[in-house]
C-alpha cells in the first residue's frame, strides 16, 4: 500500500501515524510519500526567497526552483518534514526510515533545461529551473527495506541524469512509483474531504470517479488538484487498482478512506 | 571503514568523494559520518534564533539546543548537507543513502534533562536542552546497506529513549557506532592539517599520538578537539586500531591521511 500525506499542516500527523501502526500490525507493507510545500513556503519566506510560481501555457502551475530554492526545498523536505514524520512513526513503534529520491537513486528524472512559463500576455523561456519529472525508480531500495521490515518514508528532490538535485512533482513521482512497486491501493491524503465538484465547498464531494473519466474532472478542478489529476491518470496507466482521495486532517483517516469516505477513483 | 567529515565550509568534498569513489573501487565498505555546524550557524543567524553555546562546569562547550533550534539542526544536517553529500557521491559513481540518528533508530540515546551551564562565576541549570549521548546503534540497518553495495551517509540527530529528536555530540556517536559495527580504522578530517600542538599554528602537527596517552592531549587543545578527544578515548575502549585525524581541504585527503600525513593515533 502506497500512503500519500499532502504538504498541508493541518493533516493530522497523529491520527495518520496511528492507522499505520494498526496497518503494519495487521501485516500491511506500507510505503510512505509526504509533501513539505507550506513548511517550504514559511521557511522561503523567512529567508527572504518567498517561493516563485510558473504558469505553463497549458494553465499547470508549478514551483520555479534555483539553486536558493533547492536550499529552501532540502531543509523542509528532507529536512525537518521527513524527519519529524519518521520521529513520529517511531513514537508509534513503526519502524520508519526517511529517504528523499536522490538517495540510492530512488527517484532519477530528467531536468527539464527549458520552460516555458505565461506571465501575463507573454510566454517566457526559462532555462534555470532546477526541476524535472520521476521517471525511474530503484525499486531495490524500497523492497529491500521492506523486506527488513522498515517503513520507507519518501519526499523529492530527486536526482537527475546528471546527477543534480531536482524538484519534481510529487503526485507524479508517487504514482511512477507506486506503478513500479506493482502497487494495487494508494491513499491521497490532504486538507479536503475529497475531489469536489466545487472548488472550496467541503460539502461537494465526489464519491466516485471512473478512473477512464479523470480527463472530465479537469473543467471543474484548479491548482493543485490539476497536478493530482495528472498523476492519477499516470498510476492507473501502470496499473493501479484503486485509488483513494481522502481526508488527512479527521480521525482514522486511511481507515475512512478505504471504507470510501473520500473519493474513490477506480 | 568509518570516515568523518567536519562540519566547516573548507573541507573539500570533491576530494573526499573522489577518494572514496577509489576506496569502494578497491573493494573496501566505507561508512560516513557528517557535521554541518557552520550551515546550521549560519542558517541560525538568518533566521534570527542564533546558536547558542553551553560550557559545561568541566570546560567542554556545546550546543544548546531548544525545539527551535532542532529545526534549524533539521534543516543543516540531515536537510541540506547530508543531501548535497548524497548527490555529490552519486555523480563520483557512489550509491550513497543518506540517513539520519532517528532513521530506523540509528542512533538512540538518553536526553540529558537537565545540564550545568558556566555563566561567568555562576552555574544554571537547563532543563529545555534537547540533547543526550548516543548509546545504542542500529548496525542491522547498517550492514543491510553496506552487503547491497550502498555507502550510508550518516548525521545526527538522534532519537531519545521517548522517541524525541536530540541533537547529539557527533564524534562521541561516531565512536559509538565504529565500535558497534566493529571498525579497525577510522578516519576524521577538518579543517587542520591534524592534532596541533599549537592552537592555530598549523605548522605544530603531532604526526603519532599513543591511544593510551590521549589525557595528556587535553592540556593543549581547545574547544571542539576536547571533544574529538573524549570521542577518540571512548572509541579505542570500544576496540579501534587506528585513527587518523587529517586535513580535509587537501587533495586525496584519506589516502594522504592513511599515509600519516596527519596525526595518527594508536
Amino acid at each position: 500500500m502506497l500512503i500519500k500525506i499532502g504538504g498541508g499542516k493541518k493533516n493530522n500527523l497523529e491520527y495518520i501515524c496511528n492507522d499505520i501502526k494498526t496497518l503494519i500490525d495487521q501485516g500491511e507493507k506500507v510505503v510512505l510519500v509526504h509533501g513539505a510545500s507550506v513548511t517550504r513556503d514559511e521557511l522561503a519566506e523567512k529567508l527572504g526567497v518567498p517561493t516563485e510560481t510558473i504558469i505553463s501555457p497549458s494553465g499547470i502551475s508549478s514551483v520555479f526552483t534555483d539553486t536558493d530554492a533547492i536550499d529552501v526545498f532540502l531543509m523542509a523536505y528532507p529536512g525537518i518534514v521527513n524527519k519529524k514524520i519518521v520521529a513520529k512513526l517511531q513514537s508509534y513503534r513503526v519502524n520508519a526510515v526517511g529517504l528523499s529520491g536522490i538517495d540510492g537513486q530512488l527517484w532519477r528524472g530528467k531536468r527539464k533545461t527549458a520552460v516555458y512559463s505565461k506571465e501575463g500576455e507573454k510566454t517566457k523561456l526559462i532555462t534555470n529551473n532546477m526541476s524535472g519529472k520521476v521517471t525511474d525508480i530503484n525499486i531495490n531500495l524500497i523492497l529491500l527495506l521492506l523486506d527488513n521490515k522498515y517503513v520507507p518514508v519518501v519526499c523529492p528532490p530527486a536526482l537527475s541524469e546528471e546527477n543534480e538535485i531536482i524538484n519534481t512533482d510529487n503526485d507524479w513521482a508517487a504514482a511512477v512509483m507506486a506503478g513500479a512497486l506493482h502497487i494495487e491501493k494508494m491513499i491521497v491524503l490532504f486538507e479536503a474531504p475529497g475531489l469536489l465538484k466545487k472548488f472550496g465547498d467541503e460539502s461537494s464531494v465526489i464519491k466516485k470517479v471512473d478512473k477512464t473519466k479523470l480527463d472530465e474532472c479537469f473543467t471543474y478542478t484548479q491548482g493543485r488538484m490539476k497536478k493530482k489529476l495528472l498523476g492519477a491518470k499516470e498510476v492507473f496507466r501502470l496499473g493501479l487498482k484503486k485509488l483513494y482521495w481522502s481526508d488527512g486532517r479527521i480521525k482514522n483517516p486511511i481507515f475512512k478512506a478505504l471504507k470510501g469516505e473520500g473519493t474513490v477513483i477506480s
